[in-house]
């Protein structure tokens, strides 16, 4: 492994522009990151992956887009309201707020050993909808992305017509009031969700349950995570949820530790060192649309479900963006010795690359090599994602380009004015091709297309 | 004009599985709504399209995607914690509130004439931070997503090295506590928002106005926009913000009235009728960077600008992606008589149809012809966005197709069995092709891709 990975990617993110911290300037908000050009492309890449592989090449799944405010009620049904909360005391002697399990006899700031009561601290963030501030208009930033499904499952189903089994899929923003954050975009107060809720006979939710853990597994691999860095870990009984039937982690062994830091970790437990939940898939059998038919008064059936009065168990592979984008660039980053010089090259697949391909001229002060090298990258940008620069030497710009991951970067010599040739050069091999400016775009296609 | 239009796309949404109510199953919350399998679809391909014209094909941009939660510092520099507000008052018979400029002479509720003074409302949304609700935990969800890219103006510039003229492009959720909304998703409480900060020499930055009202018109034209139901309308001096130099709305006619309905109505002042804000192109001048610079101290400038000590203007083009989405499905609802019966359909750009493909068994209780319509649609779905549908009469399939847009049904039938060819049908002509099943990928592919 690398030495001292963490650091080195923190520093990556933020000198190349993948991740910079909310509201900087300001002095930063805590635990909650923006992403920058090269970010944003790559966290939109791993969002488009998701989808094609889970919806566009399933004809058992659909997708929903569900708000980020919902009727508090919602909140009632899942538990949410009642359980999702840490539990926090005071020191009575500096008067400061800690987790509970986190005082180990005395005050981590001043050493008073006096504490008050424990107090059971909502992890949801509370807002206010309407004209007046009380209690009525109270609502919650959804702590999940998975009720939004649970509530309109009736809906889909009626207007979709889906026969039993098949899935709901959504991406989204979701909200946790996080005592204990950290490690750059692994645990923050604001993430983004990519889940599935998919809807089974109670008869074949355990075949489905291992199929879909299988499935996501695969899904990290194809997209190029290291088999030795991905396990999964089956929680055991005393872990799982009261009404759960199964759950396992698809864990990475990020480069840091996040043992017992949160309330998710400590109902899941994680592996311990590195080794951190990048996915969920639990079988959450009939609770959710029970509880949910309950609290709203409606029936949550299927119609063609003979089994459990039509209630449809339910499996939920749950996975995090922030934390695969995380895990996809940490598995990715790679050092080597060239010439003695350390190359820093960012290994990511080809369809998560942020930038496939570079168009760089050799010299920056001839002009035409500038007008021909612009003139090839307007040409490619309608079909590929195109960076252009000239800010710096070759050697240089190579290097800019491989620590972002870009496939490949095509340079502009000036033999290219005499023979309408010009140098493709692939990241990982470093090799060069020679190639004619009229045959790149079909070149190229056949290089980084699906 | 077709009649009653406004009614027919909400039953359309709701029927088809376009547009639910965000907790519909509890009532449903005010003023927010969800996206079911085929509004997702075809909300994700508006935002799609944006980011590729936007970003992807120009030299000058680059994406931010900058999180929902904010330093509250921010809203103090934006000015949104002074100004971003409705007046409200109570009516002392009845105690209901409501916004001051809806109040003529008497209370809408009671008819009481007696009122509170009127008190200033902030239309952010509040929430708290950490493990005390208190006034130093508070903070907003964002009511634009500009401030995002204001505050990383500096990151951008120093990690991506772009010379002016160049852009930020973001896609994004905000919030506002709208008193009074409505028309679907044309006002809602939670939105997402499409906007572009383009930087410029303040000598330039007039033409980039008007070369950006000019490429944003014609990106809605180009997606299929009839011309006739857009227009360009420059906001007269008074509406202007105090440090604006000019604004323009791309306005479409929606087939309801939003006259003065909002805070930014009010201060805008749609065209009346049914001609309401699309998007908004604004010359903001130096304002924003310059709060910025102010509040935080923090140096907010170009490296190579030497007019106004290096600190560059901005012009703001400023979309909604709900309303361009719902403006796109009106735009494209179309009823036409087919052998006395009327035929919906919805017209959609090739690029933003939800469902491209939809493969159809001629006979569903045929295992052979569904055997073959699944293997069809199964080779076809990796390269395209597929539907597979066999649980109606192949004229009730058709119609289901076209009220969503789909752009080709293929129909299998017993013929196809013995000749391996399938029927196609245009959505639009209704004509049809008869083409052998092994050239359908390379048929289809020259139809609908880009």
């Amino acid at each position: 492994m690398v030495e001292n990975l963490m650091d080195k990617i923190v520093s990556l993110c933020k000198r190349r522009g993948f991740i910079f911290q909310s509201s900087e300037i300001y002095g930063g908000l805590g635990s909650v990151w923006d992403y920058g050009p090269f970010g944003v492309e790559l966290k939109n890449n791993v969002k488009r992956e998701w989808w094609r592989s889970n919806v566009q090449e399933r004809e058992d799944m659909v997708g929903l887009d569900a708000a980020i405010l919902m009727d508090p009620k919602v909140w009632k049904a899942s538990g949410h309201m009642e359980s999702f909360a840490d539990i926090l005391v005071d020191c009575k002697s500096c008067k400061k707020r800690f987790r509970a399990d986190h005082i180990k006899g005395k005050c981590p700031q001043c050493g008073g050993k006096d504490f008050t009561e424990g107090r059971a601290f909502n992890l949801m963030l509370k807002t206010f909808l309407g004209p007046v501030e009380d209690v009525g208009s109270v609502t919650y930033l959804r702590p999940e992305t998975a009720q939004g499904i649970f509530v309109n499952f009736a809906n889909v189903v009626d207007t979709s017509r889906k026969k039993l089994p098949f899935g709901i899929a959504q991406i989204g923003k979701a909200f946790r009031n996080e005592i204990t954050t950290g490690n750059l975009t692994f645990r923050t107060r604001e993430f983004e969700q990519m889940e599935i809720e998919y809807f089974v006979a109670p008869s074949q939710a355990e075949d489905k349950y291992k199929e879909w853990i299988e499935t996501r597994f695969n899904w990290y691999l194809k997209l190029g995570i290291k088999k030795e860095n991905l396990k999964i870990r089956p929680h055991t009984k005393d872990e799982l949820a009261h009404y759960a039937i199964a759950c396992s982690d698809i864990e990475y062994n990020f480069p840091f530790s996040t043992g017992g830091g949160s309330l998710p970790d400590r109902q899941a437990g994680a592996s311990g060192g590195g080794w951190s939940e990048l996915e969920g898939i639990a079988n959450r059998a009939d609770f959710d649309l029970l509880q949910h038919a309950k609290f709203s008064g409606q029936k949550l059936t299927h119609p063609d479900l003979k089994e459990n009065d039509g209630v449809p168990y339910i499996i939920e592979p749950s996975g995090g963006v922030d934390r695969a984008t995380l895990a996809f660039m940490v598995d990715a980053y790679h050092e080597e010795k060239v010439k003695e010089e350390t190359r820093v090259v960012l290994r990511l697949h080809k369809d998560l690359a942020p930038i496939q391909i570079a168009v760089l001229p050799l010299l920056k002060n001839r002009d035409e090599l500038v007008a021909l090298a612009k003139k090839i990258s307007g040409e490619l940008r309608p079909h590929f994602r195109v960076a252009y620069d000239d800010t710096a030497s070759i050697g240089k710009l190579y290097r800019r380009q491989d620590e972002v991951g870009t496939l490949y970067c095509i340079t502009v010599d000036v033999q290219s004015l005499e023979d309408n040739q010009v140098t493709v050069r692939d990241r990982d091999s470093m090799k060069q091709d020679r190639i004619t400016i009229d045959r790149l775009k079909e070149y190229l296609s056949k290089k980084v297309s699906n």
